[in-house]
């Protein structure tokens, strides 16, 4: 009999492997999977770019016979309705005869919703509910957002000084930040689909927007532009932040700025999480990071940020703040 | 015998107890003493307000005969010139008779800078110097500022947005940080002997700069104004920030803005530390807290401050830097 800290153990470990999968698998959910037979992970799994395979039929190939009998770990409810690209993931795991399955998160697609469940244990397997919900729902946060908000989940990155600026008065903005923090930026830009700048920014800075990481140039995520610039080739240009629910395969969205376009999402209250570089420097009088997005009154500022995380990075530290509930 | 160990411990008191005095010694510095016999603490005392007595002689008075024999910790050496207003501790501390003296740091004041040491040496006390130097400098840094720069220490205070503001673009700052972070900000001006505001904020706000803390309203500093503003009654006016070196008896001086007055003491390469109030609310578009203080590029941001500690102070996050050596 496991405790239900091995449980919790397993299911971390698949929440770890969900990250894998992230920014790549289109609307699909980053799911991670992870099969254990007498304390021996035995298959590991996550959803594949573009969204198939899904994990539990990558974890179910890995682990082969060794499945049967096992408990298999995966974020989410496996799936239950036919598609056109393979078979469903409830009856790959009924045929794979486990004892137990145990899952962090229900889906919310109605498709699937509960309907997963119920298959497992209508085939007399096991099922477990609940477990880590809370950190499978961040770690697949893009699908759920798109699910509840018809958009993808968004991040807004600066890099800051301690006076809040991202630039000097005249624009200049290399460099705020250190290397292990731009190294750091870089591999956020790995875990999205999209990434988004206001024309200005585009204007002024010509970004790359590309991952600058060894062997992880092919991340590079869907350069988007906010406004009227001309956009540069393979670039997709929206007018108004509200079009980001049009952004093809795309779950997650890092924004970078600058100041205007930071403020009109948070003027339509698109900002999911926000995560701050911030240097140990002071510019003075620079450009702010934020421009005005209505605020109405003090008051009206607080209670809509919680801190996550916060972190060193060199020299600089990390903030990351999420939308309190 | 004691381990080193166990003399970092009771330095570490020491020090804790020279923080006791802080922002009531007026130019002296806020030195603090434990005496130890066989494991117990038989006496503590402090540089008393006005910087009579010093924290020798508080010590000794408290140990009587129990200093015979002991061990001595003290902040700083004991002073060795002669004073209208005491004998010298270096003389009641041979007096006492004591094993040892146990000293963080050497005197700075050519009066008594290795003269104390020598003194007591030459008595057939044993003398160690240099245990949590650092510490100890930290923890009388007014007086060492005072003596090597002619200046009070001084402490850049901000209540900053994460967007840096401090307030929103029509002046409103009330409030950017919760309660608890304000009382922090309270017992930080209890431990300074003046505090200064520059004339817009004395204009817009009129803060009265008292401690409103139970218990600690007397220990309210001299409030000063920076610029043209009339002055409240009992307030100290000073034009520019090189003035502050004539502010009587001052060792630690709070800044705690606007914007043009931070901006004015970091032209003046005046400031020292940083406390960072950190709220995790976004205002966008508001006042920044630090205006433009001519800094030339961004490369010569860099290496100026050190983070020396953070913490949680409710739904707040205080950040505390120093100048880097």
């Amino acid at each position: 009999m496991l405790s239900s800290a091995d449980d919790a153990r397993y299911m971390a470990a698949a929440i770890a492997l969900s990250q894998r999968g992230r920014g790549r698998t289109g609307t699909n959910p980053n799911v991670g999977c992870v099969i254990v037979k007498k304390g021996v992970i035995v298959g590991r799994g996550w959803t594949q770019p573009g969204g198939r395979p899904h994990a539990e039929a990558m974890a179910l190939a890995d682990a082969g016979k060794a499945a049967r009998g096992a408990d298999i770990y995966v974020t989410m409810e496996p799936c239950d309705h036919d598609s056109e690209r393979g078979p469903t993931c409830s009856r790959l795991v009924i045929e794979a005869r486990p004892a137990r399955v145990i899952i962090a998160t229900l889906d919310v697609d109605s498709r699937t919703r509960r309907h997963g469940i119920d298959r497992l244990g209508e085939a007399g397997i096991s099922v477990s509910v609940g477990i880590l919900e809370q950190e499978a729902h961040r770690a697949m946060a893009g699908f759920f957002t798109r699910m509840e908000h018809g958009r993808p989940h968004v991040t807004l990155k600066l890099a800051l000084s301690l006076d809040g600026c991202i630039a000097r008065a005249d624009g200049t903005s290399k460099w705020i930040t250190g290397a292990v923090a731009r190294r750091h930026a870089h591999l956020e830009r790995a875990r999205c689909d999209a990434i988004l700048v206001g024309s200005g920014t585009l204007e002024q800075d010509q970004p790359g927007l590309d991952v600058r990481l060894p062997g992880l140039e092919n991340r590079s995520p869907q350069p988007v532009v906010l406004g009227e610039a001309e956009p540069p080739e393979n670039w997709v240009q929206i007018s108004f932040p509200e079009e980001i629910s049009g952004l093809a395969d795309t779950n997650w969205l890092l924004v970078e700025g600058g100041a205007q376009t930071a403020a009109s999402f948070l003027r339509a209250d698109m900002v999911d999480r926000l995560l701050l570089y911030r240097a140990p420097i002071i510019i003075g009088g620079g450009l702010p990071g934020i421009a005005d997005y209505g605020l109405e009154s003090l008051d009206s500022a607080h209670g809509h940020w919680r801190r996550e995380d916060t972190r060193d990075l060199g020299e600089d530290r990390l903030e990351i703040y999420e939308r309190a509930a």
